[in-house]
């Protein structure tokens, strides 16, 4: 994991720990998408994909706490490659921010928060998705200097 | 890596050496996007970054070889994750087809191997972005199943 970040609006980012899932799992269920898809109810599934992430380097799973309270999650996973001469890439997932927290620049700290850690990590390049039906966030992550070049491909197996 | 794949046609999935970079590189920079991205006169980048994928157990970097020739190559990236119920979630990256190979098929042996892969890695969801120019690549995918659900956001650091 990597090092913890404050700002001066009492806003801290550190990696998740285990105790931090049920605030995570909430966030991530309370979302238009999420709701259909997430089981706050029954963590037995998050707390085994937890340990799996938690065991992997190349996972960063962070939670944004602010006054002891979990208020933003985002997970940055670094992808070595070898297109753009052997270019390291990091990938945004999974960015929520809780209901009190949205339109108040929390998201923005976040981002820049793994943009910030990707190039320490040396990265040349940062990427995500966004499902083409999250237009606020399409405005979002373009006010934030990204490009929507790609288009994302998905497969459930 | 994971395990060798063949099929009847003496096509050869197997992990990536690196004795294969040359020919990978080559493939990289014979394409409308990397002819201007790569430097195939230059491998120092590319062995770097060669080791870093050989050294992290959840990248498989994959060459196709037919003949004793190498024809295509594929990375493909395991990402747990917390949401969907704690889902694993692969990514594509880099998938080329050599020039004498293309429209041969190969492409969706490659594509399939892939899928097949992280079907045996736990995941439940296969992803890629492709650039927005590479329509002919978007028909690719949408015939092997997979949807154009998510716009593909890039920010180069």
């Amino acid at each position: 994991m990597v090092a913890i970040m404050t700002d001066t609006s009492d806003l801290l980012i550190r990696p998740a720990t285990a105790d931090d899932l049920p605030a995570i799992v909430t966030m991530l269920a309370d979302d238009p998408l999420g709701a259909t898809r997430e089981s706050p109810d029954d963590l037995t599934p998050y707390r085994a994909a937890y340990a799996t992430i938690a065991a992997d380097p190349h996972q960063h799973l962070v939670v944004a706490e602010r006054a002891g309270r979990v208020v933003g999650t985002l997970q940055l996973t670094v992808v070595p490659g070898l297109s753009r001469r052997g270019a390291t890439r990091t990938i945004i997932e999974a960015v929520r921010i809780h209901a009190d927290e949205r339109g108040a620049g929390l998201g923005t700290d976040l981002v820049e928060w793994a943009v910030t850690t990707s190039r320490g990590l040396g990265a040349t390049l940062v990427q995500l998705t966004s499902d083409a039906s999250r237009t606020d966030a399409h405005r979002f992550y373009e006010r934030l200097g990204f490009t929507a070049s790609h288009l994302g491909f998905k497969l459930a197996l």
